[in-house]
């Protein structure tokens, strides 16, 4: 009858098998190149250019994962992953997306699965705790940090009506500019200062909805000033929404608040607990201290989904209608590390960045180009753009590490982020090591 | 130096019971009520107000999912689900996602993971030759329907500017008007036909950017004729989106193809494999045969996103910037079903529900509501609105089914929806138990 007898994967033997690749995998993914080595749609042409028309063993997928795709992929896993931000997917995160896939819960309403709702609510409440931020906050998941805050504007422009300008700094993370797009709001974007923060004296109300600050911006992760930011919002009516998508996790820390000052006066903010706090990908934290506004931006409840429980649902408050068993990883992580697992983890990561800050530092020939707040290190070798840009072409296509760049006050600059559970400093300093290597080869 | 060390979750150790976990679960889940059996707030109380200090066992996790989480879901895995659109997270898929949480790779630009986006055209290109959409369309994952069509309505927008109406039945999803809402635009809602599908001869296109044609609406599953509804769109140069959420799975079933007939004439199409397609929740397909519209609304590219690399990126066609590696577990469906498999899980489903549909039918004191293209039955016991309530209300109160309602020309009526792999004849006769018994106490 079950019309999956001809292929049958199984999880007692199959599933074995893929606990087992995930488990090597994570054992090796440190001697693998980091970033993928292949040519654009080499991949793609090497599986059949038609789906089959049996099933296949399950076998077959594993097999082909280890000999067609690894190559092609770029290890977001390995210790010496230092692009963009460095993220890490934890044992209890990875073992409760297994959980959340086998649940297939589906949250729409509160009835189709409570257990996910309320969950969702407490870890919000528990996640809310750690960093300081105020307790009775309504708390949300949203797959990412582009969502979280295109809800927090659509909320912020349903507020204030007649008001279509979104204030935010050269900064700020280009989702703001995508949300703006999407809403039909216009972004005005205000200079920042010598340290690449918001200059709340440049910040310019006029027709503004929203202002958004952030806490740990892209390119240095600089903090813009939240409380004088706050207090123009107050006087001037205006929604502030606090993207805190990276730092955010590192107020686990008490000695790493101070970037959080003035939050509590925000309207909304946003975490991404899958950038910075060992989630898998797909778990950014959205809170709000007016769900009231949320909810007039979004709700609708059509006939079929009228119940006679007086609960209401996540689905009024977000763009999207269902979602998944998100708050599961969240919940086994915060449980499987605990405050203090967490405060280790964030503490590791900028003791490492401050070392390698310090090797910067202290070597002719380099130059730091911010501050650094938490993990994230701007740095480039003394010399032209172009040569910094072939230095990092160079260090990137040896495989041992893989690092990323920006452009500041229009000049190229290379990051180093920290971040993953993984990296020792053996790890930092082997970063060091073919940045150093590779800038003797290149020349200046 | 690993903060973990305290907690120490192991894939080997933890990792076999949480599979074992799963493996279990599945094999009871058809034994457990339903529908959950909770008051809202009970799940919440029963968890600690406050996070960890300390970390502690997976263990833990895996027992307070059994003692506390557990009464507090409603099983969608259920082979008794026939609620809203019965899914199913298939073995593959479950695996699958095991593995992409292992892995999390990040698809923001094509180096940060060639193989989670040139694995994403492919399963794309794949599932349309399946569906017999055209060749050559540009396909990507979102992570839900609601997405999907923002994304597509966004491009309309962008298309045909000057005009903010889109227009669609009066059976659309509700996600079309929270497009709607969050861009902007006015919704317009043309009549239904006695068979709830959307009449072309009503259509009034006058300021419309875009027209959504659905194929099985949420309610009846009844199919909007797209070809007269491209023809229209054709002539006044307005986006056709077809909404196939639902029902675009069957097309795997050449039999079941008439409905989208004219689909290969549309701007945009959605598919869910997360409803009807095996893949457990976040994979939601979109097409498009303009690209450009997509990328022209949607793409940013901040300089440290600049790359050498002359590839466009998944984040330059919708409202994320990173995506999580969704094509894993739909490749590992289509390949562990195969074409056959597909079609033999659509059929079975499609036989079940005619099944039911017979036995009402031929039930004295019981009425069909609407047509059954597919696996969905909208049918009524011939009593008040009232009483069909109640009968409702006291078979989900049960556990032995769920079932949800709608409401058709202003009646209320019941909806068993089949979609489920371990859904059987004797599941759905169930079903009909249940409903008979429930109906005899109700009286009418």
């Amino acid at each position: 009858m079950r019309p999956d007898d001809t292929e049958g994967t199984t999880l007692a033997g199959d599933g074995a098998a893929a606990l087992a690749w995930v488990e090597r995998y994570l054992e090796r993914v440190g001697e693998l190149p980091v970033l993928a080595r292949v040519e654009p749609g080499k991949i793609r042409a090497s599986l059949p250019a038609h789906p089959p028309e049996k099933g296949e063993p399950f076998a077959n997928v594993l097999r082909d994962l280890d000999d067609v795709l690894l190559p092609g992929l770029t290890h977001w896993q390995s210790p010496r992953f230092f692009a963009y931000f460095a993220t890490c997917a934890s044992e209890p995160a990875i073992l409760a997306e297994l959980l959340a896939a086998g649940l297939n819960n589906v949250g729409i309403l509160w009835r189709t699965s409570p257990a996910l709702q309320e969950l969702e609510e407490l870890t919000l409440a528990w996640l809310a705790e750690l960093f300081g931020l105020p307790a009775g906050w309504h708390g949300q998941l949203e797959d990412g940090a582009s969502l979280s805050t295109l809800a927090a504007l659509a909320a912020a422009r349903h507020a204030r009506p007649g008001h279509e300008v979104v204030v935010c700094s050269e900064h700020s993370h280009s989702s703001v500019e995508k949300a703006c797009r999407l809403l039909g709001l216009e972004i005005r974007k205000v200079p920042a200062d010598e340290e690449f923060r918001l200059r709340p004296d440049a910040l310019d109300l006029t027709g503004a909805c929203a202002v958004v600050a952030t806490v740990g911006t892209t390119s240095t992760t600089s903090v813009d000033p939240v409380a004088p930011i706050a207090d123009a919002c107050e006087r001037e009516g205006a929604w502030l929404h606090v993207d805190a998508a990276y730092a955010g996790s590192a107020m686990v820390c008490p000695e790493l608040r101070w970037a959080f000052d003035g939050v509590e006066r925000a309207d909304s903010v946003v975490v991404n607990p899958h950038k910075w706090l060992l989630t898998a990908q797909g778990c950014s934290a959205l809170w709000t201290r007016r769900p009231d506004a949320l909810r007039e931006a979004f709700s609708l409840v059509p006939e079929y989904l009228r119940t006679p429980d007086d609960v209401s649902s996540f689905s009024e408050y977000g763009p999207a209608l269902g979602r998944g068993f998100r708050a599961l990883q969240l919940w086994a992580v915060l449980r499987c590390f605990g405050r203090e697992g967490l405060q280790a983890s964030i503490r590791t990561a900028v003791a490492l960045a401050e070392s390698f800050e310090s090797w910067v530092r202290e070597e002719p020939g380099w130059e730091l180009s911010a501050p650094r707040p938490f993990s994230v290190v701007c740095f480039r070798r003394d010399a032209s753009d172009e040569t910094n840009e072939e230095l990092l072409g160079r260090v990137n296509a040896r495989g041992d590490v893989f690092l990323s760049h920006t452009k500041l006050q229009g000049r190229y600059v290379l990051r180093l982020a920290v971040g993953n559970l993984r990296t020792t400093e053996d790890d930092v300093r082997t970063a060091w090591d073919v940045l150093r290597e590779e800038a003797a080869r290149v020349g200046s």
